[in-house]
């Protein structure tokens, strides 16, 4: 018999179809309970994961290319310096217009430094009485140069260290207020973005489709009436920011500008837009901050009559723009696919697990269930337990 | 007996093992459907997930450095500059050699530039008949300064109005034709780019192992030959993107190198090897285009004998080259394989549906079928159904 | 009896409740496997899915916002420049203080240069005997200029071609030892970051919320003491990526800040805090190489007394840094919970797999259970076969 059985089971691989053996119970109770376990499982299989998290997609990162150019003068009129118009080559830095740009909106000058000595800037550390006080080859922290070791005169009162250095040395104390180039809001830029998803084989840039070149020469970007024109005014994203463009533009800032390239490709290409926003990114809380604001120092290198080299330092504070692409893409793929079919059709198999649960212990007929559903077989193998015999001669008169 | 089953309930939860029992039919059709529908699941998986897709595997995003050396001279003779030699520090912006670099192709330059008043570059918004017509403090959008409110000569027959800006004023409606520096196709350009992954600790760089010295020295990459060389001529990658150098010399434009680090790394490190490729990144089509090519303006200052300011503006047209790279690697984690493992298992009992109904309701012999497999007890449980009765005393005699 | 059995179908698909028959068997060692595997299962689930790896988590890639500022003064003593004193508009390179910048720590400087003609610096390919060995128009690719046919006299015993180029040409044949700059090590670099996590709204700085002016106005980063504080001492950096500084000084080098951002946002915001690492990014090794360390070319550009463009070409050795800011932030999410619990689900189901397939071919009562599990129906359907009835007969007596 051994070998007739296994006879069989060789033939059962090749031809035979195993399906469960099921026991259905009349009852209202437990099958409304499966099917309602059933019927949430599947609703939250169709809505949430197939159609607001799109999980039968596979998703792939943003790729993109930013160049921007912005556009605008300014006039203004110092004591120092007199009338001055400010262009796109001197107020923005670095002039590439690449994806990181920075707009001058208040300047500190020091014209007509050269490599000589001076007096320190009065500071508690720079103050002296005698040259005793003073280090030779020292180099303060917050100072601008390297010390002599002499002490020498400030002014009148007030004696500091000497230090070799760019001389006359910058004293940035006092910050212009208003700030110099505070008009610099109606300045705009042109922001050209080319995107691509390179596992979809998909690009495209942010001068949609629709957009003719007439359009683009007069528009500005407006949320509400044009949500897709590239071209952008400082002000309004500043704004838009939560700031306040006077404010910023004293001590600096930077502003993100973030591109979000979200789309579902499943749709056609014309409904994959950028969306545009505009955050503060630096800190402007002055409680846990150092240097507050963005600025940073250049210079402007001359050779005077005598062949000596002199220099003009400008303490630059401006707004710095990040611009900042992002976005997932999403398209069909049968792996994911599977993944989260198979995982829903897998907890189809708990709601059994609840129901059989819900069945054997708070219904009336539990014993008379139990003994339907579980044939009983004892160690044994050949001698069939006398209650589990009862439970599985049901079929018996 | 309530006592009795659950004692056995308990004994059962230790020791017992629960299997299901199953009805096996011996039908060549639905067993052949079975194994067949059973075979492409795990087929799928085998194929597919496994082999192409590599679910199996954890995967990370590529972290990249970049740098970027370009070499090269060239000559230009013009009527204004005279015999001049081009070399790395003039036409290579910024100098730094970072990601993205730019190489000067085409040049409008003024030189002789000072703060100061002159009419404007005549257009339609500038021309002028008297003063009435100009607005002081007025700044056009396309303008090349702030008005001052005067209608002066600009030529013997046209007037336009006067600004104050950095005089004489660019004219750059005439482009050089053919680009000035249009033998920058012939330059080259080194790219070092060093990759990790820090999920899988794995850093590689693109000069590979099996490249010395000698070979960098005089290699340029060639998709056939010198497919892993690092050195680039500008000419070649232009022309690979699809370009014609000559003409993207003359306005400009953006190309993207990109580098394809996609790697499995199951396999040894030796095969981790990155593929380029090169594509334009701007918009060429001048229909939704506003300013075509790629340019940007910047400007050398000097002070003159009378050490008054003067710069030279430079509209500069130029390719600029960004890197971008990107890619992901894999590697076996055990997540992701059970989680694949565990969906088509779970699809596997899909099979058994299918084959049940196909059983249940195309087969002759589905009255048979449905008898055996299905047990059926009404609500009351202690009472079996005649009908079912009927299915399930299959064994009696 | 077949309308009969469609009515009862009905019937059962809206009130009934279907759960497996099964066979259960009082084997304490095939209980025991099937508990073990089910143990070891869940235990995996529990331990390392969720636990580890926090597989019920969705996750979104980091979005980082830097800005850097280099403080420190240098006072170098040459034989060509004399004193001189270098601050940061001077040597950091660019000045905008961006997510990468560049510390200069040697110098070649080549000052005077004016477009003229000059004999080449000797190489085996410049080195000629007559006009015939140089051919006019002709560029070296390692030379300086464009060969204007002729040759004439380098030194009182060498002839090279003269080119056209900015003369005089550098000679960066010897690089300053010890390095210019070498003392840069003592600089500090403030870095402030700013990320965020769109997906999940998530915002932070590394200026962390208990960090105070006061504190950063005095702190320096140190792994133990100081592990939040933002401000970093070049030569502390370098030290830590394996490097020594005064080496790295000589040629230059890329080093990374990498910046690990990784977070669990199941905890409260305070955890997410950023962690520091350095490494050395460039191939120092010289046998794979070109160009080993990291140099550009700049140039001061000037006008002399005659109004001749001159310019100081400087050959730029020193340190890129590059910020590498990177990081998952994971948050529960009902997608990947339901996709991981289900594949643990279906693979418990293997389990019963593995017990069934021991339990048949393993066990001594092997054939008293195959005869209880499996009920066998012919392809006739009606007529049982007379091997599989004895099977199925076990109820009867």
């Amino acid at each position: 018999m051994g070998c007739k059985n296994c006879c069989s089971i060789c033939l059962q691989c090749l031809f035979g179809y195993e399906t469960n053996v099921m026991l259905v119970i009349n009852n209202k109770g437990v099958g409304a309970l499966f099917r309602l376990i059933q019927f949430m499982i599947i609703a939250y299989v169709a809505v949430y994961v197939c159609w607001i998290q799109r999980a039968y997609q596979d998703t792939d990162s943003v790729i993109s290319s930013v160049s921007t150019k912005v556009k605008g003068n300014i006039l203004t009129n110092t004591s120092i310096e007199g009338v001055h118009v400010w262009d796109v080559p001197e107020y923005v830095i670095p002039p590439q217009g690449e994806k990181s740009f920075f707009v001058l909106t208040n300047v500190i000058p020091t014209p007509g430094q050269t490599q000589s000595k001076c007096p320190e800037i009065p500071s508690e550390v720079t103050k002296c009485e005698s040259d005793s006080d003073c280090i030779e080859g020292h180099t303060e922290v917050h100072g601008n140069g390297v010390q002599t070791g002499h002490c020498v005169q400030y002014s009148d009162t007030i004696k500091t260290c000497e230090v070799h250095a760019w001389c006359p040395l910058e004293n940035d104390t006092i910050i212009p207020k208003p700030a110099l180039l505070g008009a610099a809001e109606h300045f705009t830029v042109l922001i050209k973005n080319n995107i691509q998803y390179p596992k979809f084989n998909f690009r495209k840039r942010n001068l949609l489709h629709h957009i003719n070149s007439t359009y683009l020469k007069n528009c500005t970007f407006d949320r509400k009436t044009d949500p897709h024109c590239p071209i952008f005014r400082l002000g309004h994203m500043v704004t838009e920011a939560g700031e306040d463009f006077s404010v910023m533009a004293l001590k600096g800032g930077i502003i993100g500008i973030l591109i979000d390239w979200n789309c579902d490709l499943e749709f056609p290409e014309r409904f994959c837009i950028p969306k545009y926003s505009f955050s503060r990114l630096d800190n402007k809380n002055p409680e846990n901050n150092v240097a507050p604001g963005y600025n940073f120092r250049f210079a402007k290198y001359y050779k005077n009559n005598k062949s000596i080299e002199t220099r003009t330092l400008i303490k630059a504070f401006g707004i710095r723009f990040d611009v900042i692409v992002f976005g997932m893409a999403g398209k069909f793929n049968i792996v994911p696919t599977i993944v989260n079919l198979g995982a829903a059709l897998a907890c189809l198999s708990l709601v059994t697990a609840i129901c059989d649960w819900v069945m054997l212990t708070c219904m009336k007929d539990r014993d008379q269930y139990a003994k339907r559903k579980f044939i009983h077989l004892n160690q044994n193998g050949d001698s069939v337990l006398l209650f589990s015999m009862e439970t599985t001669s049901y079929g018996t008169p």
